[in-house]
Formats: structure tokens, C-alpha cells, sequence
């Protein structure tokens, strides 16, 4: 059953208050990777979800985009393509400077990352405002790609950060 | 054969002359992640490597380390921890600090990562003078974990890295 699982997965994610700042609960996801077997059954679950979705690429984005973005890759069996911070990738990139609640960030992608028209599934561990995810599907799109869908492990429902994404119909595994 | 898929993994790893500054080739795997046969038979094989072991626990080292360290903890069914830079674990952290060639860096786990005795698989991308895997590696003793196993996808071995981690015998798939 899915649903024992999402329980599971849910329990191991935990609340650290003030974190990174004084009012801001955090959600942890470090103990569900402490559990193989909880950590597998987020992965198997992501992967029935978008199994029938013709992807041909995972995207991740830096840094926890990369943990659930390449295990993702590899039991779905399709290339993964990491989103990093400037400076980081060092072959030609394409960057994209975004706004955040305080201030503004970039992000870059390698130009040849895919060929022309391939389906990118966009994962990312948390969906908050969904600001980076926009401009990540932004960057995907610079690069030729298509996003078919974005995945989060975990939704914060409050800030509303889907209807930022409507668009790409947003998939999160658990929603606080 | 491991030799095949050995050769073809090497393929995929591309020198990028003058970065991240004029004089250095910097060994980019990001051409091996597109492939997924590739970067599935590199983490097929880091499998194979440590199956008989008795790892405990997979450690990565942020960022690209995340990449292979949560593929290989998916593939060997074991936990996934991460070593982050400092701030970035919302926990109680244990923390390092060491030096680089120049300046210096730190780097911090969860004081909760893993049982006491648990015995860690550490895993990194990169293998250059091994100061990083090394401070990891007090780390993890610090964390209450032995260190088992340290594990690499490339070593520069002109670089003797190997010589400065030998008391953990380091492994790497792929040798430049």
C-alpha cells in the first residue's frame, strides 16, 4: 500500500524550529535518509508517479536536489542533470538570475546538458514558494529541454507555491 | 566485464581546460550522469566493490558527492548522510575545519547521523589531494561512526591524495 508508506515517509520527516531563522519551522528530511528502507519507498513512489510520463531526462537542483534528483535518475534508468550555482559547472552554461523573498540568486545549467525537445522531469526535496523551480524550468527551457513535470518530495501548502508553478501541475510525494 | 563498462565510464569523464583557474584541466563527470547506462554501471560497480564489507551507512560529501553517495546508498539499500558545508544541517552539528591549499574550508554532520560503531561507507566524486575526504573522515569519528570504506568515481593520482588517506586504503573506479 502507498498510503503506509507516505505514513512512514511522513513520520521521518522532522520539524526544527527557528531554523534558518528565528519563526521558521524547518523540515528535515535527513532522518527519512537515515532510513533505507523509507528513503527507497520515496524513490520506488517517484518513480510509479512518472513512469508513464515518456521522460527522457531527471533534472536536480543543488544541493538536496541531487540526492532524491539522482537516485530518481538511476531507478528510473534516464540520465540526470544537475542545476548548480554559478561558477560551478564548468563547461558553457546558461544562468538565470531570480528573485527571493530577501534578495535574488542565479542558477546555470550546462548548454549541452540534453538534446533539443527531451522531456525533463525536474526534481527538488521542497516546494516552498516554488521561485526556484520557476526559474529552474526557466533555465531548462533556455537549454532545449521541455519540462514534462516537477517533483517535490516535500509541500509546504501555505505558501502557496504550486499556484506559482500552475502551469506545470506540480507533483509532491507528502504536503504539510 | 568491468573492464568494458571501465572503459566506457573513463570515456565519459571530459577534461575542461582552465578551470576553475588558467592552468588547471578539471575532470567533468557531468557527460557520464547523461549517459544513464554509464552512470548506472559506475554505481553498479562501487556496489560490487563494497557488497561484502558490512557497510552500515553511506556518507556523500556536498555537492557532487550527493550525486554518487545517494545513487549508491539507493543501489546498496543502506541510510544516506550528508555532509554539508557549515550551516546548511539544521540539527546539532559536529564541526571541521581544515585547510586547503589555500585558505581553508569546514565542513559539518549531524551529531545524530548514526549509531555509535555504525561503520560508514564514505563517498566522494573526486579524489584531488584528499584533504576533504580526510577531515570527513574525522568527521565521521567524531559522529561516533567508523570509517569502513572511502570511495571514489576519479582519482588524480599525480596529485598523491591516495598516500595523504592511506590508512583507509581509498578506492577509486576510475584512475587519471
Amino acid at each position: 500500500m502507498s498510503d503506509s508508506r507516505i505514513k512512514r515517509i511522513r513520520e521521518l520527516i522532522r520539524d526544527i524550529p527557528d531554523f534558518p531563522k528565528p519563526g521558521i519551522v524547518f523540515k528535515d528530511i535527513t532522518p527519512l535518509l537515515s532510513d533505507a528502507d523509507a528513503f527507497r519507498s520515496s524513490i520506488a513512489l517517484l518513480s510509479e508517479e512518472f513512469g508513464d510520463k515518456a521522460i527522457d531526462t531527471v533534472v536536480g537542483i543543488e544541493s538536496r536536489g541531487f540526492i532524491f534528483g539522482a537516485a530518481l535518475a538511476l531507478n528510473m534508468h534516464k540520465p540526470f542533470v544537475p542545476v548548480r550555482k554559478p561558477g560551478k559547472l564548468p563547461s558553457a552554461t546558461y544562468r538565470i538570475d531570480y528573485d527571493l523573498e530577501y534578495g535574488s540568486d542565479a542558477l546555470e545549467i550546462h548548454k549541452d546538458a540534453f538534446l533539443k525537445g527531451a522531456r525533463v522531469l525536474l526534481v527538488d526535496d521542497l516546494l516552498a514558494t516554488g521561485g526556484t523551480a520557476r526559474a529552474t524550468a526557466e533555465l531548462i527551457s533556455k537549454a532545449g529541454g521541455t519540462v514534462a513535470a516537477i517533483a517535490f518530495l516535500v509541500e509546504l501548502t501555505f505558501l502557496d507555491g504550486a499556484k506559482n508553478l500552475k502551469y506545470f501541475k506540480p507533483y509532491s510525494l507528502i504536503k504539510f
